[in-house]
């Protein structure tokens, strides 16, 4: 009877560890730095001899490990091969065997986005959900969906990669994927950036976003203190989202769609402005699903990770 | 050790009925009327007359029959529970268990374009893939998405309705479902029609269109003759799909997208209208999928019912 697993979430400069409980407590967190020189050779190594001081530091028996868990930025496929993750220097390899051969102990792999929906499921703002939409606002967009219980990996490990779905056929600006129209453009928080400045240059009317840096940040906070051009970029962002939201809703159905990363700091006031766009054009059958915030932050890729472990083992 | 299963496909005037054996090989159709009278009540128990009047006549003992697949048009959950269907006159109850105390034989139930994916993908044009989307172009457009292998249902039961995911901010006409701008609009066999129809309408060019009836049919039958005009219709018909498409790949990381329904009858002359428009939109992770025919035709979904029964027995 396992009684111990660890979750592993590997960012481009430092890797996030935990040491979790099966019933998915979280007892210890640390964080080493992420190597990336020499291909990202040296990353799987020093996850596993991390994890394997831990194991000494805590006496933990191995037999008592379910198994470690790893999330990384990149797509990986359903058997635990990454297919190249740049930001890691990582090409093909099975991150899955690779580390399995050095830590000793069970590995799953997955990619870091599918991994946190996955952590949002379990412990975070999407519990009790078992079909739920994960969708990450920071620098890019990424996301994550669960369906009956499980990460939707797709062919080549790249499901859930709703960054880059078509929302614009008018934009003129190339996206970082090469293409042009992603919702990324629209509802990263660079996005946003984008839209607010666009629409400050457009218009001459005042605004409390004229007298500072403008962000997805000081977009929402001039929100909440009711300026109009702010509430307007607030409205583009939303349609954005809402429509994409709706579109993929009505691909995989979900009871809960989960909104996280760095905008989603702003708060309720978020989902204020993506849901009637959402609920105007969502197929009836998922009209209903509820909206929430993330709330593990960035502890959700190491209860995700931990997670594939105990699917598996469980 | 089971050799045979029945697969049964419910229809709004008839109900198709298969049996196989556990190999996929199909014995023996054949059909029966639905009785749609009495809230569609009188379905299942014929059926299950008609399943015992097969076993019968076969001299099949029952313990070498894994079990019924039923699809059904309309959402039904994980747990076989159909959440009405309006054609059949169906409300809420478990197609499952009612089937499977009528029948006395393991019963698993899904919706019927899932299920017919599950066909194509087991033994028509999709073989070989684990992670399809096969779209249906029908009176309207119908949807079945598979992934890791697994029908993608969605919590209520209304994964891949993808005839209804919202592609144009500016249509006027309403979609059956209530919202306006749905790909069944432009994509369906109505929806070409009412394309073509409207192009006519704009335009004063001559084209063969206007020598009779205007349907998906004779639009496609004279782009392959070279009409300018038919040739306008499919494109757009192309870009809406091939955009549509192109989306739903970004959730689901298809390797397979399977072209099936009335509409396809046209032939491989589809998927050079669509394919262009996918690639150029969809993320890089999913631009190589390929684009099939469907091979089922109406009996990918007895096929894929059946299947429905092994994957959960073997």
């Amino acid at each position: 009877m396992s009684r111990y697993v660890f979750g592993v979430d590997i960012g481009g400069t430092t890797v996030k560890l935990g040491l979790f409980n099966v019933e998915g407590e979280l007892l210890e967190k640390w964080e080493i730095p992420t190597r990336t020189q020499e291909n990202g050779s040296l990353i799987l190594p020093d996850i596993a001899r991390s994890i394997e001081e831990k194991i000494s530091e805590k006496q933990i028996a191995r037999e008592d490990v379910a198994g470690v868990g790893a999330g990384a930025p990149g797509p990986i496929d359903s058997e635990g091969v990454v297919h190249k993750a740049v930001n890691l220097g990582w090409d093909v390899f099975s991150i899955r065997k690779t580390l399995e051969e050095l830590v000793n102990l069970p590995v799953m792999a997955g990619n870091d986005a599918n991994v946190a929906a996955l952590g949002e499921m379990w412990k975070g703002g999407g519990q009790g959900s078992k079909d739920l939409v994960m969708v990450t606002l920071g620098t890019g967009v990424g996301g994550g969906i669960i369906t009956n219980g499980r990460v939707l990996t797709g062919a080549g490990g790249a499901g859930g990669e709703i960054g880059h779905i078509h929302v614009n056929d008018s934009e003129e600006e190339s996206c970082n994927c090469g293409n042009k129209g992603c919702l990324e453009q629209y509802a990263s928080a660079t996005g946003i950036t984008r839209l607010a400045t666009r629409k400050l240059a457009e218009s001459s009317s005042e605004s409390l976003l004229r007298q500072g840096e403008v962000s997805a940040k000081t977009v929402f906070d001039a929100v909440k203190r009711g300026d109009a051009l702010a509430m307007e970029v607030a409205e583009e962002f939303g349609k954005y989202l809402g429509d994409g939201l709706s579109v993929i809703a009505g691909v995989v159905n979900p009871d809960t769609i989960v909104l996280g990363g760095g905008v989603s700091k702003a708060g309720e006031v978020l989902i204020d402005y993506v849901k009637p766009h959402y609920q105007k054009n969502v197929f009836h059958g998922s009209r209903d699903a509820r909206f929430v915030l993330a709330t593990l932050g960035n502890d959700a890729g190491i209860y995700g990770a931990a997670r594939l472990v105990l699917d598996v083992a469980g």
